[in-house]
């Protein structure tokens, strides 16, 4: 039997996703905000604590992704495209600065499967966000000052997320948009009495090799997080906001770093 | 009662699609080919013939589509947003070289309800096309020499279409690319014995305003027509490849010439 | 060129929709409600009234259907099956007791095709309830005294409405539940200063043959209308709730009365 | 943190499954047949080998699912419901007469979430069946001598399998239906040079508590499985077919009997 992820099968081309590398590229409409700081230190896991100097400071990011493995899987989009949706909390990690992962929607299996190899919590979820087309006209925004992108996240049929980001000016220093994300790899027991003793818990910080930004710009945003019977995402809702930003972002994933063992 | 399509409503607000203007932006991945030409006339409506020059010519484009009224729509992405795909054929009205549209598939509804306003036979469907992300690296084709890009339509489950371009030059006279669009405006009767004399059967020509192509680029392309329950797409497959294309395109629709009266 | 809505085609096979008899086989769950009076008159079409004695008397209905033409169609589920939430506002034409469709939202594009031909203003939505399982456990109710059905209608990833409705007593009298329904058969005309003088413009009264209930149960609803951008149902929202029901209903569509002519 | 599994949360609601008791009620299309011996075989983990009596027999199941936890979340229909379809390949597990589930596709991400914590390898997909309505007419079958259901699943837009079962008589003995169901709990490591050296990789049996089964008819069956990319289901399409059936099941999973340790 051969493959990375389930189904292993003769051929090995039955799995959900093959084994890494797994490129990325992508195009994020990001909202930086401050939660209730007791609030977002609520959602941090052993080994994290809530940065003190940020004190509550969390990014929201909306994604429109492609992927690709060694196959030009790109070729294929109605596989390989993808969009996302994902808080990052800012925490501390032995004295390291680090962003959180607590909660994350796609609106692709095999994404989601690769999250949950990489400890990223993803559900499933309908994400979307303004483009900028090159043609022009009253139905796009530029990627210019006073460009205006709309992004929002929806799951079972519940809006859960709403964003405005009003471009301002290119971003100098893109160095800045991202600490390392911390993730937990989680994967249960299923016996009677051991549910709360899963086979595999382990803090993880992500690698994300040959990252590239284009385009960075830097502006205004507004974010609403809304309540929804199974999410607590509006336990974080905004208590002010901080800038807004637009970028493209590539990588490549072949591993994590265990910071458990 | 207030609006412009069903429903009508007590504040015009709750309408499937406003009145016109309807601004559109978007991109394009094109390919040209030749279909069986007694296959393609049979698709044309009274009032055309085809085009006997080029005797069977079609293009299959896959669209990616933002929608905007006069309520900067294009923030809210989840309603505005659509993809699409559509046949042309050559054909000739009246001495005029034109194009015929015999099937099309959208994934929205507000984009059907405004197809079939038009005279654009829409079906839902799934749709997809790979994009150009300028952060780059393996996940992504560029808007350049050997870029390739893919393409594929399904709906009910089934494969309908799949595409691949590959880019060789940027297209140095965009102009040739339209040709006027004919449609046929048809809303059934639902009466015994009138099924067959519908309340609105009109063709039309359609009109589209500042009309922007950016950045169009020439190739070659790759193309399938699969077979399917329900569907007649296939009657049209292949036998012969034309170029392959990829262009962004903005325009607006407030009008249609109506070539009956 | 054959079929009976777009798109005609030289088999007839592509059309989204063939010519009745539209056969319907389906279970509603379904809950009684006032509306404010004046926003239920609001939704009214010229040619009904409010209905003075129910005076804002609406059902909320929740449909699972199943269609089938003159082929068999039920065999392929994944094109016949669908789901279905609306409501109908009680109303008077020419003195006559009638229900109005104000707004309609479903999950097939051909349920919304012959929909937009009956008058019935459809969008798409999501919708769902619960179903009662005849194997049992704890996963399902029964159609039995305090059986409890669950139901939800969402449109562009928010949610519209929620029911609850529990089971009490088998309904005596079944012919009670529908008056006749009106709807408005519209198709706007797309020419420049004439967004407002439809091409088509007509009260019509549905017509269902064959009319089947089956297992009619009564009890007690709960039921919640809730704003979202682009809708208007929530101005219908409850102030006081009457019964809830649940039954199975089939019949069959060849024609609709035209009231207007 | 709590919850079962991620996201792991403040309030243990956010998780996209809570932890077991999980109860299902449904209703299930099967189609016995037999694929090719060696390609059967070849589908086998380590420690089955297949059953040399039936030497290829496998039943494809087609289900509409209904979940429940501990909170009545079949309420919440729009979560709670979901339909699936699966293969089962006759093996012998220590000379035990068991099934192997090599594929299986789902259209809702919990119930995804709880297959891979169960073993199985769920991959999403849109799963249909006909449904018998009590209301009778064209538009459905009956649960009786020729009534007949049809049933599909596609992934990513290709169609995968297609089946009719048409209804001969009611099967006396259903406990003939099922064997012991062999599972593969599987989750991967994220880190080079250990791609093929799972976390976790455990032969399981499932074990389903409080089985009820109603109404099994049995019948005919007819059964494609069709070639898509990245499937590799096609390799056991049917050289011969069994027996049909239909017939209701519910049951709840509270562990899993591990067969590695």
């Amino acid at each position: 039997m051969r493959g990375y992820t389930l189904p292993l099968s003769p051929r090995g081309e039955a799995n959900i996703t093959p084994a890494p590398p797994w490129h990325y590229a992508g195009e994020v409409v990001a909202a930086e905000f401050w939660a209730d700081a007791q609030a977002a230190a609520a959602t941090l896991p052993d080994g994290l604590t809530l940065d003190p100097e940020s004190n509550g400071r969390t990014v929201a990011l909306f994604f429109d992704w492609q992927f690709s493995g060694e196959q030009d899987e790109y070729l294929e989009p109605a596989r390989s495209q993808y969009r996302e949706f994902f808080l990052l909390v800012d925490a501390i990690w032995q004295d390291q600065p680090v962003s959180w992962c607590p909660y994350i929607y796609v609106d692709n299996d095999a994404a989601m499967a690769r999250g949950w190899v990489q400890g990223f919590p993803k559900k499933m979820g309908a994400i979307h966000q303004t483009r900028a087309f090159a043609s022009g006209g009253p139905a796009t925004p530029q990627t210019a000052r006073g460009g205006r992108f709309g992004a929002s996240v929806s799951a079972v049929g519940h809006r859960l997320a709403k964003a405005v980001v009003t471009l301002e000016k290119p971003l100098e220093d893109p160095s800045t948009i991202q600490r390392p994300t911390i993730n937990l790899r989680h994967f249960p027991r299923l016996a009677v009495g051991q549910y709360d003793k899963p086979a595999v818990h382990e803090l993880v910080m992500a690698v994300f090799e040959n990252q590239q930004i284009s385009d960075p710009w830097v502006g205004t945003a507004e974010l609403e997080l809304l309540e929804a019977p199974g999410e607590e995402l509006a336990d974080l809702k905004p208590i002010r906001m901080g800038v807004g930003m637009r970028f493209g972002l590539s990588y490549t994933v072949t591993q994590i770093r265990n910071l458990t063992s």
